[in-house]
């Protein structure tokens, strides 16, 4: 049976309180029984989600920007290296049944942009780019959390719900 | 010598007024000399963009969704089918010195945040996603329009000057 | 700890007799303990050999042409949709440790040609594509193999041993 | 109305005679009203056929591996950065109406059996990668040529007629 899919955008470079905030939104993907699914990195909010996820038990699974398995987080299961730069973000949110958004920059708003124009459904955790944007994305739903515990509450709700909007 | 290229992204559904106003467009991109690129079907905005573009004398490059080129617009010179569907929005982006964002959903909001990602500059024409997103996506710079001649006037100040943001 | 990704690849259309080779060279796989990777649809040998894996008790992994996750296997623990057509099959080299390549058609000769250029090592298992083709293809090693039993062997023995080709 | 293209593929690494090989593939592609299409970079036999076609007056385009279009030929008359790496080779071949490769690696090898599997049509120009492979590939049609003007009265020839191979 398929796997439950929860990718976690964002968070390339994060302070400390951020690189918290992502490892334990890991710890709290993996406890619930999901796979985490990030862009994979040894660095940042990658890391940190992927480490908090295994560590919890959890399969991790990293979608790299990179051709090269050499940058990845070695908190990850699987390594899926695609050398095709941001046009692998599609992989990343059509792979995952809920996708959170940590901070990031355009590539984290596309990410959102694309997840809600292919009706995935998006916690966007820690900002706000505002309903001016998320609304005119597409059929997807969205919605806003502060901390991992709530973010993850929304992921729950959803999944337990079938996908109408 | 490299052309100058302008991206003009959205534009699937459009009614009769954006109708007019994407085959102005492409009319104004090619009276001024540069390549017209977009999506490159044969409905909406895309054909009218194209339309206005060649009918003006200019070239005019479509970059498909569809590996298919049978769904291209018979106003384009160029068509390059991709068959990689939404993985193909960055090509458009990279190979635009400016981009103008008309209406659209998911795709072009994607779009728009890629092009600022990569340090593009971005019209945004008839619409407003708002600063908290267009703010947020990268080290591009952006602008709102009304109307054709307005998105034009700016892409024209832009080129005049080197990219300093 | 990064699992062992063996990626199968071709065998979209396939007799009797290539399925239950397919099915076979799952379960092996997924009994040496490798994650089994391919191309995730629900026929053919894409099918068989996810479904050997499963039921040997191993990690099945499909990364798919389509958007559209309802064209998936049933036997994939985890689903990558991509939406990018012929562009995903990079993905499915790069994320494999060894590619243990069935007779298929052009898909399946870039996969083989793509993986050798990047160092994959490549199993040719039930057809010959040549000598001059495979040689020409780049820095990888390739090997012919007539049954699942003996490709697997192949396999075994290169993961034994550093790539130093 | 669409404009002709033929995508000139491989010949990243070129000696002297390739070199000139490459050139006056260029200049015959551009003295017959076609346009060049290339993988655009300013090296080898990409910039030498790019030279030739844009010195005799014809319409170059590049779709680059890279994300940045400082790496591309100064002969192109569009670049296309794509940051993509090897998934931007299926661009090149569904966008070439026949596709000429020269010698290269795996990365030209899988664009020639890309093309073939798109029913495109293939002259393989100065070296045979063997009809095991190439008769595997799909639906196009394949021919051999030793030079530059065997490979454009082979291309003519095919334009002449409809494709029905």
């Amino acid at each position: 049976m398929r796997k439950t899919v929860i990718g976690v955008m964002g968070g390339c470079h994060v302070d400390d309180e951020a690189g918290k905030a992502a490892y334990e939104l890991g710890r709290l993907v993996a406890e619930n029984g999901w796979v985490l699914l990030n862009g994979g990195r040894a660095t940042g909010g990658m890391d940190a989600s992927a480490r908090g996820a295994q560590e919890a038990g959890g399969l991790t699974v990293g979608v790299l920007f990179e051709d090269d398995r050499e940058v990845a987080s070695p908190h990850l299961d699987l390594v899926l290296p695609t050398g095709m730069g941001s046009a692998r973000n599609i992989v990343n949110v059509l792979s995952s049944d809920v996708v959170v958004a940590c901070p990031g920059s355009g590539g984290t708003m596309s990410e959102i942009a694309m997840a809600l124009r292919f009706e995935r459904r998006v916690v966007v955790l820690g900002f706000d780019p505002g309903a001016a944007f998320l609304d005119r994305c597409g059929r997807g739903v969205w919605s806003l959390a502060d901390t991992p515990a709530e973010a993850i509450a929304q992921v729950k709700d959803w999944l337990e719900r079938p996908m109408d909007t």
